[in-house]
């Protein structure tokens, strides 16, 4: 992929910024800049103001590198039998080289210091990001590094037509794999096994053709304990599944580095009154997010907007969470942009992308959500998760 | 869970490293300390020489903690519908207090200042190493802090009664799980079909009983592809399988913070001559690295066993990678003590965990890996996936 909006989005952030280049070692950033999302997390990108981007990477990341990036690659070993070493002493003389290459050694470097979420790229990864500050004043001592997280998290709120249409391609497989697996709720199961049901629906799509790199975490949650799903993270247990119960299956599903958040709530059985209310509200509310939802319009709005329907249906304190938040390069990170939370400064832009969830929760009873993928166009929202 | 042995053996540490206490916030560091895993990655531990062990954590993580650990839990709250804030902003008091409160604020700390590969705890999680060090300076200035990545490290190598305990179990789960999946590998599949399979085997295990959390990352490479296993990372493809494929199946499991790094390899109908002479020599060369496995070998004669055995059959170059490194704690990580590598100068202890990987690679043909599980025992090695 050769993504010249991207790239030209940055190079004027960097006009802004006043910097030279970036030096980034996140696998989301990488991501962000180059197209590449880094497997094993000992990969560094220098990215010049106007000559070729230039990528650092362990040489088994070569062919998924050149596949999703026109970048300049230039591979090293992190590891050999001929001695034991770390990647940094590995990457070290190459990173060098490489900064001399595009005269980055006497620069104004920008690099993310701070906090970031990072989604789960391999059963583990390398957390390079905590090195990269005393690691780059030993490599390039003559370079200023400058602070630049706000502005690498403000790029990636907005997507361009390349990302948005991979992260409309990984919504499609969320969709397809929610679709084949709801079928197999029943009482008597349990919540694992639901979850491993629409594990195995995901891993066998056939809408996933085309993709190189598809991973999921399905979480089932029902009865009581879907309640508890208001929190932070989702949480499958062993539980049996009864008549009558809700039963909250949410995902972080990924293809490629590009990520969603979904979630769905379905009744074993008759739905109950009760339960047909909170459906009914939770539905309005949505309709009421999406219908506020369009180039310019404030995030707070948005969680208005649906917030006010659920008050409306008594179901104000049930809904306990901020109506969404910026998903694409990671999933669950509360604080990625926008953020349609009441307290919210963000405006929304054509081509940022985020989750609508709409929610219920009752504590002993049971939990209710509806979480949708959105990308905001010039005539509104567009749904990547209808199903 | 309380770990007398864990807590005393880090007590010992402390007392060797001249420190008053640790301040750790890497999730794996925390399992180490406490055996609570954190699922978001935004808690903290203070560990003192003598007062009982404090752990700051998510409110919503207090379930999961207060079933692994017997640490004193002072739960907050990273994020509300009141405002937008950072967790280190909803950090700083708590921890400024816990510290106050176990007399470390003026203290000589420990803290873990570089590179560490960190297992996927959830689909995402924030990587809070990277900010330690400068939050620490701003919420405790008066206290020093001292690197002990290296300290850190060590501990992990050697694992108590009760964290054998639960890797025994963990790698049970992976064994049950390659067992039933083996059943379904046939030509005609994918690999990623058949990596589905294996994974929803690992989901719906009966084994996982009584286990809170457990996830795998499941790989399946097959004909030429399989040969790409001597990389760092393992790749699913949508490749179809062959009659006469080597078919390798490459897992890492997760069973409550405890990893696994298991691999089997398949043959699809009748095993060749070249087939049968690699498992052969496979075989003869795992065989030899267990029998030279006991309390005070030397790490790199453990591989010079294993690896002579491949030079005699002709397979010495073909086994490109080092014959394993320690697994427990993390799963992928090459670095992790003990380095089972020609030039390694580590020795092994009774309690220490590692894989034994004795593989041969074909450029364009295919490869062929089996790695198991092992512990090291006063009587020699014990192997935790002997199916």
């Amino acid at each position: 992929m050769d993504d010249l909006e991207r790239r030209e989005r940055i190079r004027e952030a960097l006009t802004d910024f006043r910097l030279d280049g970036l030096v980034c070692v996140s696998q989301t950033d990488i991501l962000l800049l180059t197209g590449y999302w880094p497997v094993m997390g000992a990969s560094v990108v220098v990215f010049p103001t106007s000559q070729q981007v230039q990528v650092v990477l362990p040489e088994d990341e070569m062919e998924i590198a050149s596949h999703s990036t026109s970048a300049h690659l230039i591979p090293y070993q992190p590891a050999s039998l001929d001695g034991l070493s770390t990647p940094l002493e590995k990457l070290s003389p190459v990173l060098k080289s490489a900064l001399a290459g595009v005269h980055l050694d006497k620069a104004r470097l920008g690099i993310r210091r701070g906090l970031c979420m990072q989604p789960a790229s391999y059963s583990s990864s390398l957390q390079l990001g905590q090195a990269l500050e005393s690691f780059l004043a030993k490599v390039a001592p003559d370079t200023k590094r400058i602070e630049c997280d706000a502005e690498l998290d403000l790029l990636k709120a907005t997507k361009t037509s390349a990302e948005l249409k991979l992260i409309r391609k990984s919504a499609a497989i969320a969709a397809d794999a929610f679709t084949r697996g709801s079928h197999t709720i029943e009482a008597g199961q349990r919540e694992s096994d639901v979850a491993a049901a629409f594990q195995h629906a995901f891993e066998t799509s056939q809408v996933a053709a085309g993709t190189r790199r598809f991973y999921a975490f399905f979480f089932c949650m029902s009865g009581p304990n879907s309640a508890k799903a208001s929190g932070a993270y989702a949480h499958t247990q062993q539980r049996v599944i009864e008549n009558g119960d809700l039963v909250l299956v949410h995902a972080n599903t990924c293809a490629d580095g590009y990520w969603t958040d979904v979630t769905r709530t379905y009744v074993v059985g008759d739905e109950s009154e009760r339960q047909a209310g909170m459906r009914s509200a939770i539905e309005q509310a949505r309709a009421a997010a999406l219908r506020s939802i369009r180039p310019g319009a404030r995030a707070r709005d948005v969680d208005a907007a649906a917030r006010g329907v659920m008050e409306q249906h008594g179901l104000g304190e049930a809904f306990r969470h901020s109506t969404g938040h910026g998903v694409g390069f990671v999933a669950a990170n509360p604080n990625a942009l926008p953020r349609i939370h009441p307290m919210s400064p963000d405006l929304l832009e054509n081509g940022m992308t985020f989750n609508v969830e709409p929610a219920a929760y009752f504590d002993g009873y049971g939990g209710m959500r509806h979480c949708d993928m959105v990308a905001v166009a010039d005539n509104g929202a567009q749904v990547l998760t209808d199903f």
